[in-house]
């Protein structure tokens, strides 16, 4: 559990503070205001950049957390420069780090309390991280690169998979 | 090994397939072309949708086979209708359903051999599972999903984790 939640998605928010870092450095190089790319989407009722990088470390924190039984940390949602992001990812990583593979021993069969839509589901936290974080996670950070890529971003694929 | 791969990837698979049957669904109602949706891609140097179909699938064939020390089946990449990567969908979740967790255990520990560039690159089997196989696999599920959206279809993160 430790290995596919928190060591897992601190290498992926790593990867996507490199595809962050080569955007900006591409709004410089062709000087293009950075909101562009932060306020940018891929449909008009899809999040934009700032909301994917919010919610993919939303996902990392919670499923950290909850899985170790710990209170979820609360984030602000005010950023709105790259340096934000970055400082955001940052501060997820420093939460991954606090926890020990023991923290999450056992925790695939932990129960898991999630708030949906006002009531409380309950769900095993094997269930609850392979089904719901990771895929949600993955979205996020995913969605995050293809905004950019669609935005004429050089980005490649080693890029996402943080090489590079 | 099991959970995280074959289980897990069958089960985002079936999602991939509910996300296509919508898309197609759309495209009859609305009297678009299904090649218009097959054939779109996010940016000139990104693959269209059903390229990134085809490599989803390629992801979670080779993981489970390479995993469980077996030869990965090779598909033909002949899709070109929504019938087609459905067939190809259902044929790497039958693949899937052919392992049991027995197959895949201290699979962690397994030299994991492939070619990258012509060369051979032995990498252990967590790791490949974790930090090569998974974050691909989901690039492409999330990829053809966002080419939806972009392209208006009437699709909402439920159906992406496979619910309805």
């Amino acid at each position: 559990m430790y290995d596919v939640c928190v060591a897992a998605f601190s290498e992926r928010l790593r990867a996507l503070s490199l595809v962050l870092t080569k955007a900006e450095e591409h709004a410089v190089e062709r000087k293009i205001d950075p909101q562009v790319f932060l306020t940018a989407r891929l449909a008009p009722d899809m999040f934009a950049l700032t909301r994917q990088v919010q919610i993919a470390t939303d996902h990392a924190k919670g499923a950290s957390s909850r899985l170790a039984g710990r209170e979820v940390p609360r984030f602000e949602d005010s950023e709105v420069t790259f340096a934000d992001l970055q400082a955001r990812i940052a501060k997820t990583r420093d939460h991954l780090a606090s926890f020990t593979p023991a923290d999450l021993e056992g925790s695939e069969e932990r129960d898991i309390t999630l708030k949906i839509g006002g009531s409380d589901m309950v769900v095993k936290g094997q269930k609850y991280l392979l089904d719901m974080a990771t895929p949600n996670f993955y979205f996020h950070v995913t969605t995050a690169y293809n905004i950019l890529r669609h935005n004429g971003v050089p980005l490649g694929k080693g890029v996402f998979l943080g090489r590079g």
